[in-house]
C-alpha cells in the first residue's frame, strides 16, 4: 500500500536514499522529521543545496573547493609556494590544515587511481600537478594520498611521473596511530611501523 | 583554520547537521559527496525539499500527510468509517497499512504526551479526535500509540477523554515480538506477555 504515501514525500525519501550511507529507513525518518519541522528548515536546506554548486568552484591552481579563484591558500603570501601536499580530496586538505603545522600549499587530485572503479590517471588532476611542479619550480611534493591500496598506487604513479623533474618527492610516514593499542593494530600497519622504526 | 572551507560548503554542512542522527562528520561527508556528484543530484534534492511542504498538507479529517484533502483513505468508500486507529505519526500509519489487514480509518495525533519535552494534550490532535468520534459516531477507537511510557500516557489520557462517548476503546496487544528470543526479551515485555497470556 505504498499509495498511502503522497508523491512529494516519496520523492524526497528517494532523493535522500541516493546519498551515501543513507538507507530507506533513515531517508523516511529524515523526511518525516522535516514534515514536522518549521518550513524554513527544509527551505533552508534546499537553499544551501542550491548554493553549493552555484557559488563554489575548483581553484584553478590547486583544485580545492573555493568561492574566490585562486583559493585563499594559493593566493596567500604566507604559504610556502615551494612545497605542495598532494591529497585525494578536499576533506584530506582540511585534515592537514587542522594540524596547524603545515605552511605549504596543496594540490587536490579529486580521487585516487582505482582500476576496479575505472578511475585512471587521466581522471585525476595529475597532468595539472606535473605541469604545476614544472612551472612553479616546486622544491618538494609531499604525497599525502590515503594509506591504502589505491593511495599507494597513486603515490607510485606520481613518483614515476615526477621523476623527470628535479622536485623532491616525499610521502607521509606510516606507522602506529597515536593512542592506538599494539594488540589491536592490524599486521600491515605493524609491519610498516617495524620497517619505519627510528633510533631513539 | 576553518576558513579553509568556503561558506556555501559550511552552510550546507551546518544544514545537514541539524537533521536528527546526522553528526558533523556525516554532514561533511554528504556535502563533499554532493560537491563531486553531478549538479542535478543536489538540485534534485533541493527541489524535492522545496516541494515537500509546498505540495503536501495534513488531511483535515485524520491529519495524515496528503496531497489531496481529504486523504485517499478518508475519502475511500472501501474503508470502514466506524473504526479509527489512533497513531502518533504518519510513519506509524504506514506500518499498519503495510500489514494489509486493517480496513478502518486513522487519526494521526502528531506526537505523544511527554511532560519532559513539554508536549501536552493540547499540542496533539486529541480535541479533534474526540470531536470526530462524536460527529462520525465511530464504533471503535483502536489506540495504536507506541508501546512505551509516552505512548502509554497518551493511551490513558485518550481513554479518559473518550469515556464520555459510547465508543469502544481498544489498544494493540502487548507481548513477545514474532521471531524474538525469550532469552533476549526485556523483562517489561516478558511481564506484559505473561499478563496478556491466552488459552490455547
Amino acid at each position: 500500500m505504498r499509495s498511502a504515501i503522497p508523491e512529494p514525500v516519496t520523492t524526497l525519501i528517494e532523493a535522500f536514499s541516493r546519498l551515501p550511507g543513507v538507507g530507506p529507513k533513515t531517508a523516511s525518518r529524515l523526511t518525516y522529521y522535516l514534515l514536522r519541522a518549521p518550513d524554513d528548515f527544509s527551505l533552508g536546506l534546499a537553499q544551501a543545496l542550491n548554493n553549493l554548486k552555484a557559488q563554489t568552484r575548483f581553484c584553478s591552481v590547486c583544485f580545492n573547493i573555493t568561492v574566490a579563484d585562486p583559493c585563499f591558500i594559493c593566493s596567500s603570501s604566507e604559504r610556502d609556494a615551494g612545497t605542495l601536499a598532494v591529497v585525494e580530496e578536499p576533506l584530506d586538505l582540511m585534515a592537514i590544515e587542522r594540524t596547524g603545522i603545515y605552511k605549504g600549499r596543496y594540490h587536490v587530485l579529486h580521487g585516487a587511481i582505482s582500476p576496479v572503479d575505472g578511475i585512471g590517471p587521466d581522471d585525476l588532476k595529475i597532468r595539472e600537478l606535473v605541469a604545476r611542479v614544472e612551472k612553479e619550480q616546486a622544491g618538494e611534493v609531499i604525497i599525502a594520498t590515503n594509506p591504502g591500496m589505491e593511495g599507494d598506487a597513486t603515490a607510485m604513479y606520481l613518483q614515476r611521473e615526477l621523476a623527470s623533474t628535479p622536485v623532491r618527492v616525499t610521502r607521509l610516514a606510516r606507522g602506529l596511530p597515536t593512542g592506538g593499542d599494539l594488540e589491536y593494530v592490524d599486521s600491515v600497519t605493524l609491519m610498516r611501523a617495524l620497517e619505519g622504526r627510528s633510533e631513539l
